[in-house]
């Protein structure tokens, strides 16, 4: 049993892990001011280089002072390298050793991504936490692929190390190699012989079985060093926090809470609701009666189903709010789990609830 | 100099006037909680009859307990009749004496609207002021028209009055007319000789020349008894606010500041801003810098303008906070420079910035 608790500690305050960072991809975690972010429990928040870079820019956000004071968030934050955006939005792009090249989705001008660069933009954005520029492994992938993945990774952390400057910033390292051992194991190795502030995991998530993920997570608990912080890049489900957490995560992000709010779907202990049902149209009972949330001491699902009905900003705005305090609620009751050896009944609960669905593949529905 | 300052006690608590009522059309001040909307001042809004009759339903909001607990506002509300809505938004609408029979924008539904089930309705969402069901005299009408609009008007207020049964509702008349004095006189003696609780002046503001509205505001100055609250509906601009409590007018709403918020006009002491200009992408200063206001407090111009340009929630969030606190602010400066007799002054300073631009007929630009 991998599972620990931690307190990591930036140059905007101490983070109490395992932590959830809402994500806040183009500098705002979407509906949500940076208090009400706040008041939720958040601690660190993510937000997106690659999306930065396009609009407004790296520069202007330097000029500005830097990511918190640009967006009025004084705790934590972590960039990405944007290496997963550029592999998965950008069309046109063109591959090399040095790096790559695409088309902007905004304008259509080139836009250049390298190791050195993406360190060169993430300290103009000025984050606590930054990524080292990776290849994210699609899947599928083969063997043969999945290895070269890995190398070319590894290779491009060398060069971001070598790249770093700011030492207020910490750089972690990404391990590649999609869902095969070997490659991950070796992806482990070459990054943390390289040497990181952290370690994080990449290429999950993206479409494989949820059981290869769970594999691949044991590799992994099992060949990042246990000193260093370890963090599951844009994970997850309910179910994938408990299990993640007993393979020795330590930090998660994912858009899942923010974006389903904004289809009218909406977490509870009781399971995952529609919220443009019918069956809400004249209930007076709040999203779920087991939540002290702002949402459910205050509205009714039938008020919130009209909200969604008639497409008015206060539907995600209460439904961000409330999806936001399931997901850092179960976070911090996934904490006190472990601290009091708990973690197996709190996940049988969560299983019961979310497991059938999400093995079914279907939880972003 | 008739303006003049008063307290309108109602149900849920007594309201200063002259007071600005922001619009929750559909049960929601839009992109605001009612705990915003009423940290920034305001102490009455204003909500839809005729939408929230087609959706979710009068009797639906009544089921749960009436407007006020549905969206989870416990301070004064005023109901339109659905009259304004009912000649500008519907189709296929057909006129006789006993009603308006229309197909609902919806579902295409037949809906049928009369002074009696305006009561019946507005009783249901049980607002603290109801309004009678009037016909808006169209812009523009002739004088046979517009009379013909007044005695029309006239004849359903009577109705209304007779079917007007709770007691805990003020019942307010509305003045038609157009833009003749004559019909505009007629319907003033002809709706305060019904008797109601307050006097409303409706059919301005619907395209005519400001100055056509400025006279009908004298004439209606000098028609209605200075003994019970005066509404100037759907008005209007910081202008039309000092020519209207110069003309002894109590209560004011309007969309403008929540809608042009969404569209990236921010009004200012300085004049109107489109925070989309490229001007302001490396601006760190706040929108204005004489505002005390929440987003001028934490946000640069660059900030809000990136946050419009990527189309993010939080624009029309902090836009519409802006906006509310300076009209909200402004109609307290105006109760504030009745009492201390210094409104020539402040009007002065309005007409400076606004005026040129309003009396352009371009202020909704």
């Amino acid at each position: 049993m991998s599972a620990r608790t931690g307190l990591l500690e930036t140059p905007h305050g101490a983070i109490e892990t395992p932590v959830f960072m809402p994500v806040g991809t183009k500098a705002t975690v979407k509906a949500m001011t940076p208090e009400e972010v706040e008041r939720l429990g958040a601690r660190i928040i993510l937000a997106n280089t690659f999306h930065l870079l396009l609009r407004p820019g790296d520069e202007i956000i330097r000029g500005l002072g830097g990511l918190h004071r640009f967006m009025n968030w004084p705790r934590p934050i972590l960039t990405d390298s944007g290496g997963f955006q550029v592999f998965s939005l950008a069309k046109l792009r063109k591959l090399t050793e040095e790096g790559v090249e695409f088309r902007s989705p905004l304008d259509g001008s080139a836009v250049f991504l390298s190791p050195e660069n993406a360190m060169r933009i993430q300290e103009n954005l000025g984050a606590d936490i930054i990524m080292c520029f990776d290849e994210c492994t699609p899947w599928p992938a083969d063997f043969g692929q999945a290895m070269e993945s890995a190398e070319l990774t590894a290779r491009w952390a060398a060069r971001c190390k070598a790249a770093h400057q700011r030492a207020d910033q910490s750089l972690f390292g990404i391990v590649q190699g999609g869902v095969h051992p070997q490659p991950r194991e070796w992806s482990a190795r070459a990054t943390t012989d390289i040497g990181f502030d952290g370690y994080a995991i990449g290429g999950l998530s993206v479409g494989e079985p949820k059981y290869d993920m769970i594999a691949m997570l044991s590799v992994m608990d099992r060949e990042l060093p246990r000193t260093q912080p370890r963090y599951l890049m844009g994970v997850g489900t309910p179910v994938d926090f408990v299990i993640g957490v007993e393979n020795g995560i330590d930090m998660f992000d994912c858009v899942l809470p923010t974006r389903t709010a904004r289809t009218a779907r909406l977490y509870t202990n009781e399971g995952l609701l529609n919220m443009r049902n019918a069956e809400h149209a004249a209930n007076p009972a709040p999203p779920s009666s087991s939540c002290e949330c702002y949402v459910c001491r205050n509205y009714s699902r039938a008020y919130l189903r009209h909200l969604y009905m008639a497409n008015e900003i206060l539907a995600p705005r209460l439904g961000t709010w409330h999806n936001l305090h399931f997901f850092l609620s179960l976070m911090e009751n996934i904490r006190s789990a472990i601290r009091d050896n708990t973690l197996s009944g709190l996940k049988q609960r969560v299983m019961m609830v979310y497991g059938q669905k999400e093995f079914a593949g279907d939880q972003r529905d």
